[in-house]
């Protein structure tokens, strides 16, 4: 049988994983492909460290020209980080090499390049493994979904997060408390500002909306915010007023351009994505045929992640001579204006304290009326000290009137400050 | 731009669903394909009927030898029903026509001869929408997850008994109550039993299976009992113990052979398929990469069921170099035996009404201990009248020392009647 052979740059995690599964499933693998695969290149920084799958010392090196001067024909880069893998991968790709890579942050950041550069040399560039682990998002948008106009991406996209949002929830202990536990079980790195401060999710976010509206993005132009400002007191308002806290990647089409943000939302408690714990991830998007759909799955690990990037290598040799999708995206790119912030329309939770005295209240509903920002829900419950919390849940309303009422309120005398301003998704 | 022509065979629900999807969404599709979608063709039975979509007259006609002789490129079958449906399946892979189908029932029963037929005539078959509806599964399968050997998958597949099993636990109604409630919202039809017997769903497991476990499936031989005996007391039960009760369609890999069955099952309430409710489906898989992994969405209704439909017309174009799957599956064929319902090794629920007297339950349970049956739980109630309701969860049994050890039960004086019997999944 016809082999074709694979150079892989980087066996941490997801290297060592992707060997494994070859190892495990080649048997099943050649009979989809008509072709064996071999890994006959591994890039390492060091040919001195202990390795955890079992490859043979020959096949490892220590410089991407060795791996570039095999004859491979597809180069698997699963190193992480903008250089040295951008150069390796543009290298690759002129040496008429088809590319798989895992790395988010690089396409998210220089995706354009790579895929211009790829249509250019007559290559493909499959990445399923950079969005949500070994859930196949990116390949159903391709082809399957192709009938559709997808009109929402809503992702649980960052396992660290989640897992820590989703302890937070069942334990009632506080961000810095759960954040220990993430890293010392190693879902959370030593620097967790990437997961905590949701750049990860902002890069998945940004794939995947280029894949769905056929647009290039900009991954400045996401709002972003982080959840280390969650308590578990916003948690428990959420969970009597019948919602979940989640980090939510969200993408919503509108007639005027995208919505593009990453920020902690409350979800209906009800609502699927509601109950995707621990370090799954899923992905929730609404196509203008298909409706509702959700994919859940593991969004990391050694395994899942190698499941995407070996899929993908499959699917560079059974699509051979289909037309290249980067080439559809990019040859028919619809210009999408990311909308800002201040244009988004959606209910929000706040949470203030404010001092214990008649009349507090007053003024702020009356502030927010003027700017138009309706209540549907208020709660007032005393502190142990003099101070009161108020927990406003607003109808839907537009950010700029929101912030700009806010910015107001906590001018007022009596006000202590904002704690907390969630969005809400319904 | 070339044009790709299609004729489509049925105009009901899903053939009009077609229609709107290509009408509206024929720009994306066309950029994907480098080709335009054309409906040249469309057979009805009845030229008279009136139509819910608004198709020009003069491409209906009620003469299969319209279709064939016309230069389609692509025959897409929706008319459902094993004949006529095959024979102009295969009159069309004949004459060298792709086909595209959402026919669980023919492929179910008839999928070996139309792949090989496919096969010998270099032609593809695609058939994504013949299993969940709009959820994209069978594509998922493919190239996606080939990384993988798939260890079990868990449906539910069938909308209509999901649709009635949410709504007799949300609202306590009994079956009866609740299959008239889906029959006059359209759900059930009104000979349900395709639906409530679970044979739709036995068909929707065959295809799965074929192309997980790279087998031809002999439906016969897939274990099937439907949802008519399951009760609002059994569903009460469940919840008390932590279940929720789903007609789940399960097909499991095991050393000696594959498991093959649909019936009512108890899953823990925590599962992600618990919370699948309506007529939504999901299905939920294990991979040896992957893990975990579920798919949610519409299981019916015309759009979702035209997106899989158009999908799959994308997907023929897309690949018409690549390798067939219908050839990957046949040619490869893995032989797999189906496991007899008896080897079947799992938890069981169980209930009987039995007389309100000492002794019964000693006896009853001596008669379980002696086949090796172990109990986890025994929950005795009174009822109104003279007679005590039991119920029993079992720990892991086999399903024949399970059946022999209730069949000298059910013998036993003072035992009125074995209600139900319930298989667990944990």
């Amino acid at each position: 049988m016809e082999k074709v052979k694979i150079g892989l740059l980087g066996f941490g995690t997801v290297g060592s994983g992707v060997w494994k599964v070859i190892e495990a499933n080649n048997n099943a693998i050649s009979k989809r492909c008509r072709k064996e695969l071999e890994i006959t290149k591994i890039l390492v920084k060091s040919l001195e460290k202990a390795r955890s799958a079992e490859a043979p010392e020959n096949l490892f090196t220590d410089k991407f020209e060795d791996v570039l001067s095999s004859d491979v024909d597809i180069v698997v880069e699963v190193m992480g980080g903008i250089e040295p893998a951008k150069e390796y991968i543009l290298k690759a790709i002129s040496a008429k090499k088809h590319v798989v890579t895992a790395n988010k942050q690089l396409l998210a950041t220089n995706g354009e390049e790579i895929y211009k550069a790829a249509v250019e040399n007559g290559v493909k560039v499959f990445y399923e493994a950079s969005v949500a682990g070994g859930i196949p998002i990116l390949n159903t948008l391709k082809d399957p979904l192709s009938a559709n106009q997808i009109e929402e991406i809503i992702g649980i996209v960052n396992g660290t997060t989640n897992y820590i949002l989703s302890k937070m929830t069942e334990d009632k202990k506080d961000f810095e408390t759960m954040l220990k536990v993430a890293q010392d079980l190693g879902y959370a790195e030593a620097a967790p500002a990437a997961d905590v401060e949701g750049f990860d999710a902002a890069y998945k976010l940004c794939i995947l909306s280029s894949l769905a509206f056929k647009s290039s993005i900009d991954v400045e132009k996401v709002h972003r915010e982080g959840i280390c400002d969650i308590t578990p007191l916003d948690i428990e308002y959420a969970r009597e007023m019948g919602y979940t806290v989640k980090l939510l990647a969200i993408a919503k089409k509108k007639e005027k351009g995208l919505e593009l943000r990453v920020h902690p939302t409350f979800i209906p408690s009800n609502h699927p994505l509601a109950s995707v714990s621990d370090s799954y991830n899923a992905v929730f998007l609404k196509g203008n045929a298909v409706e509702n759909l959700m994919f859940y799955g593991r969004g990391a690990g050694d395994l899942p992640t190698a499941s995407a990037v070996v899929g993908d290598i499959v699917s560079v040799i059974t699509s051979e001579n289909s037309p290249s999708y980067e080439d559809s995206v990019l040859g028919n790119i619809e210009k999408c204006d990311i909308l800002p912030i201040g244009d988004l329309e959606t209910q929000y939770y706040v949470r203030l304290t404010v001092e214990d005295k008649p009349g507090v209240l007053g003024k702020i509903t009356s502030i927010l009326g003027d700017k138009n920002v309706s209540l549907s829900t208020v709660i007032q419950k005393g502190t142990k000290d003099s101070s009161v919390s108020l927990v406003f849940m607003t109808h839907k309303t537009s950010e700029s009137n929101l912030q700009a009422a806010f910015e107001e309120v906590t001018k007022l005398e009596g006000v202590h400050k904002i704690e907390n301003l969630i969005r809400i998704e319904s």
